[in-house]
């Protein structure tokens, strides 16, 4: 097990490249709101809605922008984007990731897979043949690497992730617990009395520095590839559709639903449980708001939203009620204004 | 494999502490419907709509209400709720619960893990460092339990269940196939160019009696714990996001999903595939419809809804492309009435 | 590693049943889009609104329908429903699917199992007391098959695939890595203060040729059991509840979620991530488009929707604002129309 990590405020301000005003031997245990921080904890504050928790925190050291520095009278580290300096602090206390520890007698790795220096592969993981492994990449327990993979260095597969054959991941690839990378996509054919199976012979191609969540799937092409960009981040419980390319650096929340083929361009958001059609495109920077199905293309940055507001259900029922009777109402209207003029 | 199981209503009028009117050597042998029950079948009767299926019931008995015991000729199981006594006789006949079987050769335990009596631990099954696991729990097939996990007593995970690390479970936990707890929440800070790892540094607290489906994930907390409360129940392929806090006996439906920091009370119960935006706090006994979104807080108990009703997809877009003019129409609305006085 | 596959036109016009038209030695190694076909490339025209793509195509041969055939001027293969012809094309060239390779020694299978002639166990694998499974069927790596299931022939299990016990599958049934079959329902009785749990006693029954996605979960019945008819097709991430019947050669895309006790006609078509409430009846060929949910049966043919269209957030956050107002708007007018009569 890691055991607990500790720095002195002056590692801190090393390792996070920001000012240090205040008492370098501080040692710092852990990390914590503001409210809530005390000794030996840093807090920060990125969000101006916390200003007022500022002044009154006992926190032992505050991540902080130059002009919020006077509202503090504590330790302090100094930052140009506070937010960002607090995301690579987490990363120096975090203890979730183990120590390397080569290779469980339980796997089962094909002779011919080239396995780079430095991976470790868990208990019960199996690794097909022709894959190649990047250096200082993890398998845990349980993983499935179909054959013919590429995966590139740094990557970590967290335990039962499953890639099926020939998908290829960049370098510095995270994906969680059971996520499916390269599945069939969804593609039949009816002839009429039942639906003829269309094999799925494209595959997955995952860029560098992109992070999948856990129970997410990602299916393989029907003739061409699936595409993830560089930086891209996908969330818990997300469907991405065969062929489907999502620009560089797009955020895709939970549960999310993109169906095939759907062109996403960069620096997109999608948010929770939101949703596209089929062969539609979605220009840069597009926010998709929580729910929303986008049911045509998106031309212009923005943020879109679908649905309706929640509202105790006996109101709701007589509001969605009216709504059957919307085109009529409108046409009504007009007929009114018409008899006014 | 559990045999088949039999009782006799005087047995079972005895185990599920019910009064017996009619024949305590009759044999039961399984529970059905009203309207299938027959030779040795026991059924019930809560829901006043299946009443006039009793008069016809060919079951061997039937548990019903005090009040409903004059319209059945047969063998009666009187009780003051007959849908909770059906609960409890379900499980006298339940053979999905195997025996004890200790722990197979293949499972990989590591020597720190303190094992409790009775602990079973099903094949390829992976037990880390400083585990606890209490009596008579059962891990089946292909289980990780990540390093520092706690386990309370007659916890149940099922097959390939994955605990992160340094997750606490209750006593009298279930957790059924391929679900993951403490996958790393979903929270990046960006930079103006990409996004920067959050490391999520909380962990998943689970208290007693809960039960979670297949499938499922709930992500560990970034700073603080992700909390479920005694008694919630949870159905498959829900997705819970870091530091949400579950109240006690809340009951959460398949394929919701509920953003980060969400705060629920107690005995609330979301629908199918619902769901609620971050940081907001509903209050106890809030019952959420099927798809409904929360996007704000909800203050007082009561069931919610959104969305529209399904209707044939012609008109359906006829009435969805006027509600894009729906704040036009309210205002031509409010002219015509000024128009009119 | 399955080898690449290739075969020459003529041999291709007589394995799909169609008709050659042009160079029988012309060897095929893969399949495209009309658009980028190229050298050894086989193409299809099904869809019209491509036809303009065929006069330019450079793909060395098209599989097309009879009335198309004079727009091109290369080799043919003419078929009365090209898009038919094309999917049993993909499956010639199909290499996801790897050798038959008998039993892995890290396997675990009971002793009372009855394992069929040419069946493949993968790594780690466990199969229970009792279970069938029939000729030429494969379990991938990691596969549980639970006491007392019956598989028949031809089936393909992916990876990490878990049936719980009892569960019975048909012949030429696929289902892909990490799906569930046979999770308990999700059932309880209030008893006023907590849950009780009711056991899951029915099982899963699921027909020939149907196949299911990744991640996707399906229950077992409370009393009597959730059955999945013949030639169903169902994709990543669904939920099915327990006691739903499907009809034979419904499509059910990704994310749907069907509460408990859904009674689904044959040839319907459930669209992405939408839903149906429990205890209701779908009538045969109804179609359900995204996003959508039934909250009540639906008893005729056709096709239904529910929801708003995406719009900017501004603008659609007026109109849901208005919704809130709509039985209120539609009164107002009625009034309206009875001053201007």
């Amino acid at each position: 097990m890691s055991p607990a990590k500790h720095y002195t405020l002056t590692e801190l301000a090393e390792l996070l490249e920001v000012r240090l005003e205040g008492d370098g031997d501080c040692v710092i245990r852990g990390l914590a709101p503001l409210a809530d921080a005390g000794d030996g904890e840093l807090s920060f504050l990125s969000n101006p809605a916390y200003a007022t928790q500022l002044t009154q925190s006992n926190a032992a050291a505050v991540i902080l922008a130059e002009k919020s520095a006077g509202s503090f009278s504590g330790n302090k580290l100094v930052s140009a984007n506070p937010y960002v300096t607090f995301a690579r602090a987490t990363q120096l206390f975090d203890r979730g990731v183990d120590e390397a520890r080569g290779i469980h007698p339980s796997a089962v790795i094909d002779p011919s897979a080239q396995i780079g220096e430095g991976v470790s592969i868990g208990a019960h993981a199996v690794v097909g043949a022709d894959v190649r492994i990047g250096a200082n990449s993890r398998l845990e327990t349980g993983v499935v690497v179909g054959r013919g993979c590429s995966l590139g260095d740094d990557v970590l597969l967290h335990a039962k992730v499953v890639l099926y054959h020939d998908v290829k991941l960049g370098n510095r690839v995270t994906i969680h617990a059971s996520s499916i990378i390269g599945a069939d996509g969804f593609g039949f054919a009816f002839d009429g009395e039942k639906s003829i199976k269309i094999a799925q012979l494209g595959s997955v191609l995952i860029g560098d520095d992109v992070e999948i969540g856990a129970a997410t799937t990602i299916d393989r092409g029907a003739l061409q590839n699936t595409v993830i960009g560089d930086g891209v981040k996908i969330d818990n419980q997300v469907q991405i559709g065969h062929n489907c390319v999502i620009g560089k650096h797009t955020v895709i929340c939970g549960c999310v639903a993109l169906a095939g083929s759907v062109t996403v361009g960069q620096y997109c958001i999608f948010g929770g449980a939101s949703g596209a059609v089929g062969h539609i495109t979605v220009a840069d920077r597009v926010q998709v708001s929580a729910m929303t199905l986008l049911s045509k293309s998106v031309q212009e940055p923005g943020v879109v939203s679908s649905g309706t507001l929640a509202t105790p259900t006996q109101e709701w029922k007589r509001n969605a009620l009216r709504f059957q009777q919307l085109d009529s109402i409108a046409k009504r209207l007009k007929e009114l204004e018409r008899k006014l003029d």
